[in-house]
């Protein structure tokens, strides 16, 4: 007997025939002896939905009341779930995060979890109950509500495998697993069987279809996460833990290209060249809860004055300016100039960190496509450029082709 | 400064500009000074919306799951009143219903509160702030949530006003007050500026538009009730301890006619007459949650069988016939009668019980009126008859009239 965390997104409990088939395959899992504890997102479109009404009473709604409000759309879902297991004949429980024992800091709107106190699932496991849980939900320490943010559920599922000690986790969504790029951006992108927690973080914060948190926590407690579709019966992709024999083997190797279309960058010209002059421009970016991806930092031939740049998601922009905007006399800032119409394209793979040939490989094949280049950034095992959002598809295939990811692996 | 427990419906909040509306109104209770809790009901329609999703997926709901989801559409009005109440500029927070401290049993779909832990709502007051709670909800003594059943926020809000020791609980609904009869059946009805518990008990118990169970605690814990309208500023109805000088006075006094018209009578022929039947008959209808109220039983001229008659309401009926078909045999049941068409109409009035001749007045004015009484119930303070539903109108404007109700008080 297994235990098993099965996560189910929006699209998979869209309505009452799709939330019926996800009845059916968690049954089809009992029914083969194994526990299972499921998690699931609010159906397709709740969310927006709730912000709307919201929107109807209050401009800027409280992020407090904002993220009690969108809680109820996971409570409506896994209710449901529950109440179709039950007509099916099964025993099942939903019960919210906060019931799930999912603890969280109280940063509303994209809350981390703090601690899984499992207590309540294993004892309704034990009790031979299916058990539904509310993704992208916590509670803080003071008993209110709070939403994990963008691919919340994603992590409420890791979170609640590493603490159950769960043998996998698995994310059913729209997609059939990880691909080597997009696949509806790159006709032969080919879908990979596993793929390690370091690369598919790279993969995921770099435009993948899963979320970073989710990763990170799987990897920090070496959960074997398997991505799969709901709606095909095809093998999707196993991250997990890589041995070091295979990592060796598979050393100087391209994963796969990601990339993210919705970049703005933001240069902040003619900064006083002095300490403390970043940390001044990106602690309230912080505070606000603005996420800054790249940064570069080039200091000007006088050296008196710098030009900061950075990016951000587009979303997040308008917001980024105004925060700025009052640190002007602070700190003796020049010009704020942004664009909106960036994307950044990476090229993922382990152990590209030791063969600077691998930058140098991305850089031509994008000079030789035509592409210019913003802003680059490297990590362990990514290469990024912030380029033109208008030519970030035909990169993504250049990268693809040129990296020789089309032939079959 | 005075403490106030105000409560709204649902109809009161059933879009944005009705909830800015009462957002204003708490607002100017604040503005004067006064510290206030406010109790909210789903936005109208939410609760049905719910329930016809529930049967999208299951034909019988499980009862747990149902009052989970169900708990949802007050979280969806309590978050958007505190949204709209912040963005007028107040420091507002809403509590779910477990978050304020109701505790309850688990009858799910019609739990009694069994306590009330006050002490989250007391600190959000002594921080300054206007507190919405969602009614109809409570926590069991196993995390589990539940719903008090039709009129909960009622009972939700005197519950919380007892225990806080709230100077008084309003009530603001679709209705202006108490009212001698029905003001759509009786034109001339007039409205009540005051009544006792125990008759507005017994108004309640026989159609008026509030719930027995939210006055019974008001007359447990002694909590000033205020029943008036949320659209109109007219003086509505005080429900409150009326003083014992004030009893002797008022003794012999009718204060109004209520009507119950969806009551459905169920006779069971020919039940072996012995000991141990009635309990036989009523325990199983009780478990099965279908509440009994007239009941009648004639033992035959032979003294060996007898019938028994009670009533529920036409919604139970075909529950409560599926739940004695089964007794047949244990019980030596003959023929089960029933009849949905009845309705029951009640002269109310502190007193009665002393003064035989109010039943007989009242049988008199229907007579007269060419109305067949069916069955007949007392109580101290309440008089019922059960009649032909196409005549129940007729009669409470017949019995009105007749006990000169319809005369300026």
């Amino acid at each position: 007997m297994a235990l098993y965390v099965h996560k189910y997104g929006g699209s998979s409990v869209a309505d009452a025939d799709k939330i019926v088939n996800v009845a059916r395959r968690i049954a089809a899992v009992h029914d083969q002896g194994h526990q299972i504890v499921t998690v699931v997102s609010a159906m397709g479109g709740t969310t927006d939905e709730l912000i709307d009404l919201a929107r109807t009473v209050s401009n800027e709604p409280d992020p407090r009341e904002l993220d009690f409000l969108l809680s109820t759309g996971e409570l409506v879902s896994i209710t449901l779930l529950s109440m179709a297991l039950r007509s099916l004949g099964y025993d099942a429980i939903s019960l919210s995060g906060p019931q799930a024992g999912i603890r969280t800091d109280n940063s509303y709107g994209r809350a981390r979890i703090s601690q899984v106190d499992p207590d309540r699932i294993s004892r309704e496991l034990d009790a031979g109950r299916l058990v539904i849980v509310a993704g992208f939900q916590g509670l803080t320490p003071d008993d209110d509500v709070t939403t994990l943010g963008r691919g919340g559920s994603d992590t409420t599922a890791v979170a609640l495998a590493a603490a159950l000690g769960a043998d996998r986790c698995d994310i059913y969504t729209d997609v059939e697993g990880i691909y080597t790029a997009d696949p509806r951006v790159v006709a032969n992108a080919s879908k990979m069987p596993e793929v390690g927690y370091e690369e598919m973080l790279e993969l995921a914060a770099a435009g993948a279809k899963m979320h970073p948190r989710s990763i990170e926590l799987g990897a920090a407690y070496n959960v074997p996460i398997y991505v799969a579709s709901s709606f095909v019966d095809a093998t999707g992709t196993l991250i997990r833990q890589v041995s070091d024999d295979r990592q060796m083997e598979d050393r100087i190797k391209v994963t796969g290209i990601a990339y993210q279309s919705n970049v703005a960058k933001v240069t902040v010209c003619g900064v006083a060249d002095r300490p403390g002059v970043a940390a001044g421009l990106f602690e309230p970016l912080s505070e606000a809860g603005i996420n800054v991806d790249t940064i570069v930092q080039n200091t000007s031939a006088d050296r008196t004055t710098t030009d900061i740049s950075f990016t951000v998601t587009t979303d997040d922009l308008p917001r980024a300016l105004r925060v700025i905007a009052p640190l002007e006399t602070a700190l003796g800032m020049g010009q704020v100039i942004s664009d909106p119409t960036l994307a950044s394209v990476s090229v993922v793979g382990s152990g590209m960190q030791n063969t600077p040939g691998y930058a140098s490989r991305m850089f031509r094949i994008l000079a030789d496509g035509g592409i210019n280049i913003d802003m680059i950034t490297t990590s362990e095992i990514r290469i990024s450029c912030i380029i033109s959002r208008d030519q970030a598809q035909e990169a993504v295939r250049l990268l693809h082709q040129g990296f020789e990811l089309d032939k079959s692996r």
